[in-house]
């Protein structure tokens, strides 16, 4: 299987995943790459990334630039890790889309775009369309554990009366970023200012509630989320953090979807120390009960997910599509 | 969601409990059905199933007639529980793209028809294409437990070296028909006589296996498959079978698929007293590993998923699909 040929935009620690994971698999051929960054820029990707195999491919500055590269080196795709919220990378899929390629996102809200960005999702639609490229959110949460597993598992159920989705991240094993993102280390206070300001917390758990319910054709009235931090119980020691007892060492997220068809229930928990695991429980005819022993790993699955998601990508009808609606191989 | 209109060919237990599932979830509506069965046709499935909800929609003895009368009230696809080998089935299909009816088919080896029937396959993907309709496979197992569930768990996957599969069924808590399949009550030497004659064992294992392997972009050198009876160390008595110690209370049936880029090993136990459980086991980066609780029922999922991929199948481009290579949505 010969790799599509890609433009890497996007040269974060997931952005350098992807093109890792691309190299490993041969299912993509970086061929262009473009960051904002000027440690990175001028410099190849050979050079970045020190590993086997990833191409002498020059970082440039400018989107535009690096679609034309692309475009010109035969790229089928451009493989987008650059921001969480749909207006901040609107821009750059209009600039992308309009050159001609399809695009695969790890932006979080591009899960289900309709939710936040009704306007802006439905103006990616008709420049995808008009382009006659797709476009498609594509991560592991949101993307896969919350979303497209527990929908994939209702395909066995004649009826549903509610779904149970839960997320559980050891953030002990995962990098600083992710380790101070959910809080490790302030104080239960700290915690509660910053979420009240949306300085912390998973963005995309409302965009898998609403892709699943989406996807299963309910038509839901309101979502209900909270956040809670996790408290330690005793000290807990990482590569990058000290945690004493009372301190935060982590966040539980809930979320409540209510249908008149019926309920979505999801749980995230991302804490240090805290074992992980899957889980999706689906009420109904039959019931299903399924859980990933030790947790489905965040970065290196949100590489493999992007991977794996830009032939579906390629050959799902144009237009803003979702993980639920493309053909999967 | 209105539900489809639909012909229901084939009035066994899978196509009665199709026909429950319908009605029951409102995403098909039967407007018309066939079957062979003397005892069955020109009466109403009203009358035969006596469930509340379902219609007055009188059983035809002749394909043709019930495909012009489904096309006539509007039906768009055909949901056909018949046969279990293409061959078969073939000629159903064929009169049913014919008159511009999609199927879904509960067939076991239309999971992947080109394993064993490579030229029937062509053929039927040719008539459905010129027809401008989708003909697809689905099912439990063959058709989700061994095949999609493990394709979807690889998405995740930057790379993958060797899937496991397994499905274990308490054939005691079944339909009469399973356990006397799966060879309840037989001595060991009539068990392997019957197996020898490919009179006892399960349809699909190896287009599970190949649907898996083709969806991966795998080409496979072979499909090696054996079956051994499960033999009884007590007493085990269920409504239908009173089996003895060293009788058959089962069977089992292993598979191995070698390809270059991985291998794929498949187990299936269907055995009285023998608790449910499905399982998916991914070597790669990440790995992953999946277990299903209790397992899926196998009827009951059959039905659930030939009403949930009638949507993907009408969506689908024309042809002869698979239900990896669908929009699920």
């Amino acid at each position: 299987m010969a790799g599509h040929k890609t433009l890497h935009v996007g040269l974060g620690p997931i952005g350098r995943e992807i093109i890792a994971a691309a190299t490993k698999s041969g299912r993509c051929e970086p061929v262009a790459a473009v960051d904002i960054d000027p440690d990175m820029t001028g410099r190849t990707l050979a050079d970045i990334m020190q590993i086997d195999g990833v191409p002498d491919v020059v970082v440039s500055a400018d989107l535009a630039e690096a679609a034309a590269i692309a475009v010109e080196q035969g790229a089928t795709a451009a493989l987008v890790a650059t921001g969480s919220h749909v207006e901040q990378v609107a821009p750059q899929f209009e600039t992308l889309m309009a050159a001609g390629l399809n695009c695969v996102s790890t932006c979080e809200e591009m899960i289900f775009p309709w939710l936040r960005a009704d306007a802006a999702a439905d103006e990616l639609d008709a420049a995808a369309r008009a382009a006659g490229v797709s476009l498609l959110g594509a991560g592991v949460n949101p993307g896969f554990v919350l979303d497209l597993l527990p929908f994939v598992t209702t395909r066995v159920c004649q009826t549903v009366s509610a779904i149970y989705a839960t997320r559980i991240v050891n953030g002990s094993v995962r990098r600083q970023q992710l380790q101070a993102k959910i809080g490790s280390g302030l104080s239960e206070d700290e915690f509660r200012a910053r979420a009240a300001n949306d300085a912390i917390g998973h963005v995309g758990l409302g965009e898998s509630a609403a892709l699943l319910a989406d996807s299963l054709g309910w038509s839901w009235d309101n979502i209900e989320q909270s956040i809670e931090p996790v408290i330690a119980d005793v000290d807990v020691k990482t590569e990058y953090f000290d945690v004493k007892r009372g301190q935060v060492r982590g966040q539980a997220q809930t979320l409540k979807l209510v249908a008149p068809q019926g309920v979505i229930e999801m749980e995230l928990i991302m804490a240090l120390d805290e074992p992980s695991m899957d889980a999706v429980r689906v009420e109904g005819e039959p019931p299903v009960e399924l859980v990933v022993e030790g947790g489905i790993h965040g970065d290196r699955a949100t590489a493999g997910t992007v991977i794996n998601f830009v032939t579906p990508c390629i050959k799902a009808a144009p237009g803003l599509r979702t993980v639920t609606d493309v053909p999967l191989s």
